[in-house]
């Protein structure tokens, strides 16, 4: 399509806004020189021809999608390997590549060989000895060897110790024998087991000695590497067509008396001697470190999420035009409703809390891991809490927050060319993976109500649990005065009532003659919305310390906008709990009607700014791909132009006419 | 795949329900006689070889999946010749064949010919004079010719006096020169349009003898009959992919001088003489009737969408065990932790509460029909505003729902062979289409804001919005006892507070200088969740009187399972507005936690009829069809039985490893 103007209210948004987006731009990429990197990247993957789709991906078969998302996966990988082999390969590289900016933009339904370098080699890097490593990890950096991680079976996801799986170890040859005894104990899920991986690591039931020992990672060839042929008393392939993700080969693996030698179990944590002696891992709790790591990255992408949908339907709510307001007028901008606004700007609010509290929990975490290192693991059950209930929170809220978007932009959202049902496949994707968000905050609730007891037995808490001591000594919370401050203060109030309703309820239960286990169980609902209560005034204090701290340091412009951004995020998250606070805190009708004309000001305040705004977030039409959200708001032209790449409209009569519905017509005559 | 005998767990569930299932199936369906007549239609259409897909369309390119979809409806057409030609067509066995029932098992992403039958055909019987209707309709009935029913445009949609095609009146040649002037006029998203249908009813802005006349419906015929090539003027094609509704071919539609004979507008409402004269319809609100009739019928498509997914979610949730909730125990069904019972009982409770609401509205639309037959039109705008709020509630929350059970189901919701993603993109299509969501909630927030304004003039109301009056003369609610009847007055009392709040917010707006309309859209959030609170009391009132009546007529057994059904309804719903309530009413701590405890103690009792219950709606496995969901409740097999139907399965080793993935893997060696 050749380059079109600018659609002029699009234009004319951008003409009025009171800030310059590129300074929030530079903020929102980390700092100039990863800004500077970030367009690099995308000028070196997103101008090669090779990487660009003639035929969008939802017109392809199945098939034909995973034979195209290999082909661009293998161009990827190329310049991955002269990236790395000129050195500038880094984490944020492989971010960008394989997560959802610019790797949604070169292969929107995922790249099949992504869990081999997020995966399968930080795997072997983290577990493998210093001899495994050097044996396997020269081969996977270069891709002679492609690996996946198989660690979810058909029968069990989150629970872990229910896996099925088992390597039991044969010390008459050194080897492992691996097995899936029953049809459950199948791997599934794996990304590019299916036809792409020859390897895997395998996580397994582990037995020496007829004993069992718990989990073990291990590699496992699945392929001849020259035919790519399965191996002996391997049944692999594709487990089909998913919600979302379609191109990530997702597979399913059988192993019936799989061996492997020793030497293929990783052994840095924890070993298995040639006699098959076990030695135990000196600290079990370091798989948690894993887990935390990834949920940490995952508070990131919901922001990214957010990110993306708000500009789309921000920029096509500026160029849609329906339903005067005041008759005598003409149609207005859709984004001049105020319930347009109630639906696209809290939706923006969010994508920018949920980045700096990504950010400040990635700092959280950096600094737990050193601390861990040198064997101090007293934050780690804290810290383990809260990113269980953000990753909760936040994928929820992101996928809530993407189909509200898609929704307000009416049926053209519903259509694939606004790129929103792929948006929504890839984040409520996160409510499952790396553990579902119910089981995500029945573990930070259980957490919550061991503190509770022990602020009742007047023992210090540690940092984020804190507030639920003071509210304990609080007991009434007064002079709710609206200030953001108090706001924060009777999230933190309000989260330890519910913790506190939850204890009390369990403690009825346990006096009914219950187990704890049971009297948990009962409780479910009441200890989940504790755990929610307790992210959100997480997010809240986090929003209010963050965008506090970066109004300090931009222009007093941007800094205008950022305190509005604040407010709005806070005042719409307390009316979004508000019978939390009426439950809790005694506010009057006035107060609530107070707090509901300050959403409506900050809906006011911040529409101006909202497509400068979503233009801060500097995302490539690439990565959005949508005929609504381009940067220059030519919607209508775009749509008609995705009519242009539809198969069926290349001929003007589709052969089933003549083959079905012709002789159907003419049936009767 | 053979039969399997069914799943112990599931046969326990069975086994230990305390009431007949098929008493229930036999009141859902209708009676039975009804029930008879869908137990012989399912016979018909499903056992019919050719109906059935080897190849789930999940697999199927767009255009695959739309040549096996008009081979498909074809067939379907043939057989309702049939059964037309046998006099055994009714609306009940249209709805079925072309709905979400067994219209859904027969294509699952819908029916290219749906449009045909009811649309284009309704539209000439509604719309035509008798002559036209002797023209037209034989042709129409018998298929010789196939229509669509074209009004959205790609700039308008909701708003229908935006509409820019326009036909205007050529007095010299007796005809209609019919155009879409821009882009944005382009008829956009009728379903068969695309390269489907060969004749439509195009809605356009009627204009004679220069003068701009209103709206008008047009029969342009649009591809020759005998090759199917697009008339002259006429340019069509497919709109291209979407979130759902896959089969269905919506295409577009740009007219260019395209001219019809003047016989070919539908003047039983309105007319056109040759020489120009327009002569306006007698009554303007006619068209209401249309609109109304349609989201009735939504209502109980809502109901349908959450029969599915519940009964899907509830059977894998007996199926599927993990986590233990006692260590000492073994993993337990996932339905017996209380959080996943919050999910899904909830979701069967509203299945069947939206099921009986819909009943008793169509039973209010026709008494209505009635009357406007005999000019009587005094309750055409209660029934309206009624009608616009239900639709938009019932189908966000029935969208809700169907996420709500997927996500209960983990990873295996996610795939396609769970049916999820498919019965997902058919529910919020309901959000969407015939009356965008938040546009219907602020019809009916116009209409209460009235009326709260006749009430305090002291003016009588019309039964549905009585309450207002009645919360007036209240101005406190006293003696919340938790019963369901206080349950019920309580949500009345609540939403004419909701409404009396915007009043008041507008009258304030107003007083600062804004008019009327201004004040309405910068009140527009407190506005439609107003009319969200009207509907949800409405819900509640015809939950109560509704199940109390059919609990009266069926045995002890079920009567005793409704009645925990309606008060798992109201007192969940109850909780879920539980910050109105608490704003509106001096419910205690006490209070909420007592309704807390009930809906625990509602979900315990439902807990042994969860299974039985949702075997009540009578789903069969080619509706469902889900691995998760199906009768027998062999989950993992039919899991493993979906992947064998995977194109990418039918060879061990893709084209694309050979092609693609060994260069990159050897381009370093």
């Amino acid at each position: 399509m050749p380059a079109l103007e600018v659609n002029p209210d699009l234009q004319k948004e951008r003409n009025t806004a009171t800030f310059d987006p590129h300074e929030f731009s530079v903020y929102w990429a980390g700092g100039e020189e990863r800004y500077k990197e970030k367009k690099a990247l995308e000028k070196l993957f997103l101008e090669d021809p090779a990487l660009k789709d003639d035929l969008p991906t939802s017109y392809m078969s199945h098939k034909e999608l995973y034979e195209n998302s290999l082909r661009k996966a293998c161009l990827i990988g190329e310049k991955i390997r002269k990236l790395r082999a000129d050195g500038e390969d880094g984490v944020d590289t492989y971010n960008a590549l394989l997560g959802g900016s610019l790797g949604a933009a070169l292969l929107k339904e995922g790249n099949p060989l992504s869990l081999h370098y997020v995966m399968f080699v930080p795997t072997i890097m983290g577990q493998g000895t210093m001899d495994q490593q050097v044996e396997w990890l020269p081969k996977a950096w270069d891709c002679e060897i492609i690996g996946t991680y198989a660690q979810t079976e058909l029968g069990h996801g989150t629970f872990l110790r229910g896996l099925e799986t088992r390597a039991d170890y044969d010390a008459s040859t050194q080897e492992f024998v691996i097995n899936t005894p029953t049809r459950s104990a199948y791997k599934w899920w794996p990304g590019g087991l299916g036809h792409t991986a020859n390897h895997a690591v395998v996580v397994a039931q582990l037995y020496t000695k007829g004993e069992f020992r718990g989990l073990a990672p291990f590699i496992v060839q699945l392929r001849d590497l020259e035919t790519h042929q399965p191996m002996k008393g391997i049944d692999i392939g594709d487990i089909g067509t998913k919600l979302g993700m379609k191109g990530v080969n997702n597979g399913y693996l059988g192993l019936k008396n799989v061996r492997v030698p020793l030497n293929n179990m990783l052994m840095k944590n924890q070993q298995v001697l040639p006699d098959g002696t076990y030695v135990a891992p000196k600290n079990s709790v370091l798989t948690y470190g894993t887990m935390m790591f990834v949920r940490c990255a995952l508070i990131r992408d919901t922001a990214y999420s957010l990110s993306k949908a708000s500009t789309i339907a921000t920029r096509y709510s500026a160029v849609r035009r329906q339903s005067p307001i005041d008759p005598s007028q003409p149609e207005p901008q859709i984004m001049d409703h105020t319930t347009q606004q109630l639906k696209l700007f809290p939706q923006i609010a969010k994508a920018i809390v949920f980045k700096t509290t990504g950010d400040g929990i990635w700092s959280m975490y950096n600094v737990l891991s050193g601390e861990i290192e040198l064997g101090n693991l007293d934050r780690l059950p804290e810290m383990h809490a809260l990113s269980c209930c953000l990753k909760a929170i936040c994928s929820a809220d992101a996928t809530a927050g993407v189909e509200t978007c898609r929704l307000s932009c009416g049926g053209h959202g519903y259509m694939d060319c606004s790129n929103f049902p792929t948006i929504y496949g890839m984040t409520t994707a996160v409510c499952t993976y790396e553990g579902e968000n119910t089981v995500m905050l029945l573990q930070t609730a259980r957490y919550l109500v061991k503190v509770y007891g022990q602020a009742l037995n007047g023992e210090q808490l540690v940092p984020t649990v804190a507030y639920i001591n003071e509210a304990i000594k609080l007991q009434e919370f007064v002079n709710f005065d609206g200030s953001l401050e108090s706001i924060v203060k009777a999230f933190q109030f309000v989260a330890a009532n519910k913790v506190r309703v939850a204890y009390e309820q369990i403690e009825v239960r346990r006096k009914q003659g219950h187990g704890v286990e049971v009297s948990a169980n009962l409780s479910g609902p009441l200890l989940t919305s504790a755990a929610d209560l307790h992210g959100r005034a997480f997010l809240a204090q986090s929003a209010y310390t963050e965008l506090t701290q970066v109004a300090k340091h931009v222009s007093p412009a941007l800094a205008d906008v950022l305190k509005v951004v604040l407010e709005l995020y806070l005042v719409d998250a307390c009316l979004n709990r508000i019978g939390d606070f009426l439950r809790f805190i005694n506010l009057t009708d006035k107060d609530v009607t107070n707090l509901e004309t300050r959403l409506e000001s900050c809906l006011n305040r911040l529409r101006p700014n909202a497509v400068a705004l979503v233009d801060s977030f500097d995302l490539h039409d690439r990565v959005l791909d949508s005929a609504l959200g381009a940067y220059d708001g030519n919607v209508y032209e775009r749509i008609f132009e995705s009519t242009k790449k539809n198969p069926l409209n290349k001929e003007p009569v589709n052969a089933a006419f003549h083959k079905y519905l012709k002789p159907f017509m003419k049936a009767n005559l």
